[in-house]
């Protein structure tokens, strides 16, 4: 039989995460308890956020020398002791990085096959979605004619905020750093334009595409990506805070932007959570799913094969070295 | 005939103005032309954003050496060539530091000097009262039992904020510096604690009086102040930024707070400048007028006799030791 094969945390590190700071183990597969799912996962996701948890700095709590790595994904319902599940089914659960997960039935959600490919539900239909959805419709409230700026344009979160704000009528510009994601957000994504942040000239270049100012920018980075955006604000200008890239492997809290910026520009600033707006996934699932039929939305996947190779494709992602939202390929559908 | 005397600014200076700062000029009275009022300064308000002007980095425009100063006034109308206005009508305008300014009536207000007195309407029923309504009920949004914390809390904007904040059923908690100011916020205006930046201790005081977070902050201050509030701001804060009077005598452009707590804690942060709330104006008078003779507001100034004086005055507003809102009194009402 199957061995469950997990991946844990060995040590905590302060830098960027490396493959040595995780270890593969093995265990039996266990049972399905009362209202439990025993499930075969098909695809892990890697978020930017597990490196806050690694470092216990994260809201949602700290994963722990020894603790299996957290995370969601995307599995094969082998057998269910709940009523809601049957075997075959296909669901999304905090399951963690490891190949053969029991999870309870009430933590997991049932996935729509019909509605997109399966992984996206880890990227543009899962919890990057709803945090592009819901940040950029709900807390930036974007207008036809805005120009709206975007950092990590060409990540899972960045690339949906500005196609979304797109098919809202805005004008979208991206902030990414190497040349072929550079070329995939105006190429693919269709954003009007991009600035890479490693051009060493990044004012100038948001001066050159930002003549009139930002009317909304959504920062999936912080640090001077930050900074440079808030000196550029337009009057009434709004700025969702939603990660902080720049800052995930420092143990250090630096500072950030001049509030004289905020007032000038008397600009709105909000701190966005995905958790808060968990009201908003049916209705970003419909209306994102739909759009992919269309054609509208474009999405990049970082595919990774087999789950021992996870600790380097996290590494790879706290590198900003991904290309796409970064999937683990566990199994096969 | 007496002569219209002036306060010009003499030189621009990086650190804290003084009176040497600025001199005194004086030139004939002259006539009201075509829709001009010819008046008599009463009461010349002297603000924090007038440093910014002196510096050339305020939004309202640059005051060169050689320039009259800047700044709203209350006076009596001696003659008028305007048809809305007759002589010994009082009104508001921002006609700068001068004894006999002629001033567009178009660009005057008058005052009714029925709802408060006169020198009030430089102050919780003039610009800063604006400020304190307008940033504390349009963009704080307050309910009642918010624990509410308000920087600079003896002056103009920081005690009316308090004030208004309890009358909304707040839980008000101020900061000021010297031990008279602190005693008159709690003592006098009513607030529910205060705490002292001068302490040392700030960030346990706050853990003190805060102890369940900060759900509004209303800013004057920026710098460490602000970084000490945002450590604590508890889930859907809401803070306004609204002065920085911790930079005003700086030339470089201090960093903020990390994004990181506006992030946890989903804050909204909002920039304020009060020339955008005009239309709440009429608003404001009506009703901080009624709690004014209903005792429900107290308010503190700090007079200066005589225009010759208004230099030191600014000089001592600056540095913060003026109790109250700041005014000269040029001539008897």
């Amino acid at each position: 039989m199957t061995e469950n094969t997990q991946v844990l945390l060995k040590r905590q590190s302060d830098g960027v995460p490396v493959a040595a700071d995780f270890e593969l183990a093995s265990a039996p597969i266990a049972a399905a308890g009362d209202g439990e799912l025993q499930c075969e996962t098909v695809y892990l996701s890697l978020d930017p956020y597990l490196r806050g948890r690694i470092s216990g700095r994260h809201l949602s709590g700290a994963i722990l020398p020894g603790d299996l790595m957290a995370g969601e994904a995307i599995s094969r319902v082998i057998a269910s002791e709940h009523p809601a599940f049957t075997a075959g089914d296909i669901v999304a659960a905090h399951s963690g990085w490891q190949s053969h997960p029991v999870v309870s039935g009430d933590a997991a959600r049932k996935i729509d096959t019909s509605v997109g490919p399966l992984s996206t539900f880890l990227g543009i239909l899962g919890m990057p979605g709803l945090t592009a959805y819901a940040g950029l419709l709900r807390l930036a409230e974007p207008k036809a004619g805005d120009t709206v700026l975007v950092s990590a344009a060409s990540g899972a979160v960045g690339s949906l905020v500005g196609q979304i704000a797109k098919i809202k009528g805005c004008r979208v510009v991206g902030i990414a750093g190497a040349a072929e994601k550079c070329a995939w957000v105006t190429n693919v994504a269709g954003f009007d334009d991009v600035v890479s942040y490693k051009s060493g000239e990044l004012r100038q270049e948001l001066d050159r595409v930002c003549p009139d100012g930002i009317d909304v920018y959504f920062d999936n980075v912080g640090g001077d990506m930050l900074q440079a955006a808030m000196e550029r604000l337009s009057l009434g200008a709004r700025v969702v805070l939603c990660g902080l890239m720049a800052q995930y492997n420092t143990t250090e809290m630096p500072p950030g932007p001049n509030p004289a910026f905020i007032i000038k520009a008397r600009a709105t600033v909000r701190g966005m959570v995905v958790y808060d707006h968990e009201d908003l996934r049916d209705e970003m699932v419909q209306h994102v799913s739909q759009w992919l039929r269309e054609g509208k939305i474009q999405y990049l996947e970082d595919r990774t094969p087999g789950l021992a190779n996870a600790p380097e494709a996290f590494s790879r992602l706290m590198h900003g070295q991904n290309v796409g939202k970064a999937i683990v390929v566990v199994s096969d559908e």
